[in-house]
């Protein structure tokens, strides 16, 4: 084991246990012992994931799914809508506290949840900020965090200038519904988003974009935090992302040369953002780093993420047993790793014809230690169908396995 | 990682694949993607961990329960008695592949299944060897493999000449039915298990116990390995395990001062048990290592067994992802650890007032890195209801870990 994680603990982690462990709230238990029942909103693949640590901890794993035969359907609870108060409410009242496999929820129906005396983690006040990215930045702005430059736009005069002042060219992003690079276009004229400022003066609402500036980085990082709402903090190792076409491909953790001041700073920034934010749950901190040495944060989410998959496999305590325990309240587990690597790649699309099942016994055989996570889905180009993760104590052989494996499942 | 395991692949694993992939079987997939279902009869914690194995697999899983709010709960497809063909059937029928919680299922239910096309790893020949002590004792007495001195006893006459000749004690065994010390009496005298002659005479069908010599043992072994029908067999290293009344409490892995010729007999035996009972799936093959140097065989299990629990978190492929890779017929995973050492301590009752959960607080607090689980059963005194594992490369700081722990969550 290494010990390439750290803590961040409060004098006494125990002091706050807001549940009440031996009571079972409500409904039929789907066994005989007492249940802790976590309800999760959205059956995705970070549904899916949560449900073998809800296993191994004893907790009843309910899942408000958006349709039948989702990725997390063993789980399902139900199927509604969770922009519908009517759908969620009933679905919240049954468990022991709510969270989240996206972060889609509006507002107004998470407020209600929580004047219904619903704990809901991470609560409305902090995915506010993870729903609209320029409260975000304005947010990071207030508390000093390293963010790009940007500034909020609502014309395209407005953007055209920031064009000007900064090189010719700038990120133009919609604040809400953007996510694995939608919403999100590099461009050097306010014209080439015309749509988008059209769509909101036909809203009518005061709206803007965000305009950034287009940073110029070496690469980029993520850090992974998990916070209670007690107040205990801990954070997984720094680890580097390789974006495609605006979607992540590989991480590698920890983010190689990163050990000392840039993982110090990452870490802090990120614990920072989660104390700041009052976020509860696990924090994914996506960050530029730029070819002057610096850290941006570039986007948040309040949720497991892409970047913390590799955990299952190369961590003490994985994502998506630390998500459950810290939106329980509950201590939080280790962060070290299993080995000096680990390398996630995506499975992006899945076979041309058939399914990763059907390239199980070429790739298994080749690849014995790789770790394979198959998220039921459908093949469909760019759709993110599973991953692999390869751990071990060089590097170049933890890639070639991984990248290796992951081609055999379907190239 | 550490390379504590071995495999020992035939030429090309790939060779075999029975299953056809790409075709979901029947019935209605609980996920959009296509699935190869895997069925186990039996819903207790072996079930229920081979669920968070299934899912990363992205196999589906489907568990023929004994009762509702088992263990295995979640992947309860029916409730149904295993000794009823007609239960049993038309949930086979409606899988892949037919696997076991335990060995209890009746041979003629087993080789119905069979005679009707139906897969069913480990078969019914490999399993007769693991329902009755007296088959297993004289098929290992013709493979030529260590077992201690043993006689097939039909009377009480018998069984006083038998410890008569043995030092004046003998371990009796009920050749079936046995479990966790159940069906075993150490005696001095046959009168000591006088009811089970009468049991025999009753019955009237040529009934007889198992005498052997009461071993004079060092410490008990236990190999697991797994196989699949198209021969691929890879072995975990030799754990030692300790029991305390008949089931097992603790177990450490690799086995201590193990290395070398003692691992190599150990790994020799269970394969030449695997291969020559053709067993399929994982089997754990429980050994005395007696003061002179010897290893004798003891019991057989032909499933996941409490030996291997602490693969799940100390090896690159746990038990349960092994046994679903083994009764598929996929290439199986590699052996080895994550770390020098892994301690397993059961969870045997529970705690005297409330459920594992209401000890989280505390456990999880003073043991992040030990990983609890919680099988999801009600507390009763000597039920196995969890079990923990801690991993690291002190012996001594992880069986403090791992026995702090289980003591903090049911002292």
């Amino acid at each position: 084991m290494r010990g390439c994680g750290r803590s961040r603990t409060p004098p006494d982690p125990r002091r706050a246990v807001a549940l009440d462990w031996d009571v079972a709230a409500t409904g039929v238990a789907r066994t005989e012992g007492a249940h802790v029942r976590v309800g999760v909103i959205g059956a995705g693949q970070l549904a899916r994931m949560m449900i073998p640590a809800a296993i191994e901890l004893g907790v009843e794993l309910r899942v408000l799914a958006e349709a039948d035969g989702m990725a997390a359907g063993l789980a399902a609870d139900r199927v509604g809508d969770y922009t519908d108060l009517d759908a969620v409410l009933p679905f919240a009242r049954e468990v022991d506290v709510v969270t989240f496999d996206h972060e889609h929820v509006p507002q107004d129906v998470l407020r209600a949840l929580v004047d219904a005396g619903i704990r809901v983690h991470p609560g409305p006040d902090a995915l506010r900020f993870a729903q609209d990215k320029l409260l975000m930045r304005e947010r990071l702005a207030e508390l000093g965090l390293p963010v790009p430059e940007w500034a909020r736009v609502s014309s395209p005069e407005e953007l055209d200038a920031f064009i000007a002042e900064h090189g010719g060219s700038a990120v133009v992003k919609t604040p809400r519904g953007g996510y694995d690079g939608k919403g999100v276009r590099v461009v050097r004229a306010a014209a080439e988003v015309a749509e988008w400022f059209a769509a909101i003066a036909e809203d009518g609402r005061d709206g803007a974009l965000l305009a950034e500036e287009l940073v110029d980085f070496r690469r980029e990082l993520a850090q992974l935090v998990a916070r209670r709402p007690s107040g205990e903090v801990v954070a997984w190792p720094l680890v580097e992302t390789v974006q495609v076409g605006g979607v992540c491909s590989e991480v590698i953790a920890p983010a190689p040369h990163s050990a000392g001041r840039l993982a110090d700073v990452a870490a802090d920034v990120a614990v920072a953002i989660a104390e700041g934010l009052d976020v509860t749950g696990v924090l994914a901190v996506e960050m530029f780093e730029t070819t002057d040495d610096r850290v941006l944060v570039n986007e948040l989410a309040m949720r497991p993420h892409n970047s913390g998959h590799w955990s299952m496999d190369g961590a003490t305590t994985g994502q998506f047993e630390q998500h459950l325990r810290a939106v329980l309240d509950l201590p939080l587990g280790g962060t070290g790793c299993h080995a000096e690597w680990a390398v996630m790649v995506n499975l992006l699309g899945g076979p041309a014809e058939g399914t990763l099942a059907d390239r199980y016994a070429e790739a298994l055989a080749s690849h014995p230690t790789v770790k394979i996570h198959n998220y039921g889905k459908a093949p469909r180009p760019g759709r993110k169908v599973g991953h692999v993760t390869a751990i071990g104590d060089d590097l170049d052989d933890a890639v070639y396995e991984a990248r290796a494996a992951a081609a055999a499942l379907q190239d």
